[in-house]
């Protein structure tokens, strides 16, 4: 399997750029941090980078005859949202314990959501694949999802230098950025486009601990699957992915220089200053790279630090309970 | 009295560029309109434009005395920041019944607070840049601030034809672009600009009906002040200023196509919206504009529209009382 290029990623940059924000590089309330907040894109999510490119790059008498997907969230508004894009339809399989915030989202973005049991997660959308002959956008596991999710890394790159600062422009290259791992999809892409334009730099993955098994695997330097029932510990309802994607595993096995972890604890917290003290709603995924920088800076390389926000789909208890504490 | 110019804004971009986020127009989750999110500066707002703008035209020597400002909110804070940049001290009067969470930020940036009996909140800044000799940063009525407030309007004017949307890139210049205001500060800068670059666009002013003294001011065709005992009786405790200044109002009267009000549960509701529909923070005050696109649309020009959403200011109990509703 071959990595996917800068190339790749510049022109998925010219895909993506009539539909996605280009997220400025946000001086956040803490030194020597800068926040990307993806947050800010139509869907709340990274993820309409990744969707957007692989939808685009379909055969267009494969994309008519409309999308398959399955997710437990933001994966599954990005398809509809790529699906309304394209004018053409999208199935989406959710399975039945995701929020229901993300369902009804999806939902109102046109797509036909089916509810099935999580065992059923995968087998069925294979088997509607099989029978309808419809294209599936995977969530993280193909080039093209890749391409798409490292624009985030190909606009830290470009903006870094003169992103504004407590200390005026930045002036020099990034040395860390952070990135949330469920997929790998993400980290894989940012982790091209970085190490191609800023090759000092780290790239460096963030998990909760109660869904490790990208960490595991790292230290192992082998994909190390974990239980779903494991993984569906954490409220970080993105990262509950229980293995990393094969192709994302060889990107970061590869460019990834370290993946570290934190607490629920932390990533409440987190979610909670975010809101607070830096006016960005994250959903808890989004707030667990910022958790290592503020709980684990020890555990960080040092030097002018990029953490991913990557997304704001946050269920409106769990903020009220955050803010209102 | 003569009005701010292009240039003048021009001059201020330069300035602000090291320090303030040049925010991006976001695809609202709300057809035909894009949010400008100045939520997402330094201190939460955008008064950061100005009043470093303002600062850095200081003659140096005088600047080194240290700063005064008087202000209830964002303005204290956006002093505060300034007087960091620049390496001076500020001390800034607040009226004691100011927001606590913005006295503290104030403080929190290192600058001194003087609380006062909110009777004093113009006198006792006058009694001390007598005493002192320090420089007053004012918070609307100079055309400095109005210069570096427009630098709003001159982003919006340049990114609005390339900005991404839900039926891609918008290809077109913007029609009609919303502004909260209170002392004219934000609007004055934005419509200089605005008139300047898109002369068919129009630029409309919003403001809580219960501070509605600009928008009576523009229907009466005169300056008409309120009472501060009128003006806070608003939620949207950045909008209490009682009158436009002198200077604002010669820009408002010369450029600003309307004026129009929102209530109290409108300015409520879309503050919510906004946190759960388009995941953005927004203090109530940042909320009034997209308050007026969201309830009295038949009251607005047709044609794609920019929103300011000023800043994030928010109260934590106000914001946890809204989405745990």
């Amino acid at each position: 399997m071959s990595l996917v290029d800068l190339d790749q990623i510049r022109d998925a940059a010219e895909r993506i750029r009539p539909w996605a924000v280009r997220t400025p590089l946000v001086p956040s309330p803490w030194p020597g941090l800068w926040l990307k907040p993806e947050s800010l894109q139509p869907i709340g999510a990274f993820k309409i980078r990744g969707a957007i490119t692989a939808v685009s790059r379909l055969d267009p008498v494969e994309r008519a005859r409309g999308l398959l997907a399955h997710s437990s969230g933001n994966h599954a508004q990005a398809v509809a949202y790529a699906a309304r894009v394209f004018g053409v339809s999208a199935h989406v399989v959710i399975p039945d314990n995701a929020p229901q915030r993300k369902i009804d989202a999806t939902r109102a973005l046109g797509a036909g959501v089916e509810l099935v049991p999580v065992e059923q997660r995968f087998t069925r959308p294979e088997e509607l694949r099989l029978a309808t002959g419809q294209p599936m956008i995977p969530p993280f596991d193909h080039p093209d999802v890749i391409a798409g999710q490292g624009t985030v890394g190909l606009e830290i790159a470009e903006d870094f230098p003169s992103a504004p600062g407590r200390d005026g422009p930045t002036g020099r290259d990034v040395a860390t950025v952070l990135v949330p791992v469920s997929g790998g999809g993400l980290i894989s892409g940012v982790a091209v486009a970085i190490k191609a334009l800023v090759p000092d730099a780290r790239v460096v993955g963030v998990e909760p601990e109660l869904a490790g098994d990208a960490a595991e695997s790292f230290r192992l330097g082998r994909r190390t699957p974990w239980t779903a029932a494991d993984t569906a510990r954490t409220v970080a309802d993105g990262l509950r992915t229980f293995s990393v994607g094969e192709l994302p595993w060889q990107h970061i096995s590869a460019l990834v220089d370290d993946i570290v972890t934190v607490t629920e604890q932390e990533i409440l917290d987190t979610t909670r200053r975010l809101a607070l003290e830096a006016r960005l709603l994250a959903e808890p995924s989004g707030a667990v790279p910022v958790a290592a920088y503020l709980h684990h800076a020890d555990r960080l390389p040092p030097g002018p630090t990029v953490a991913v926000v990557s997304g704001g789909n946050i269920d409106p208890a769990l903020l009220a309970r955050l803010v209102g504490g």
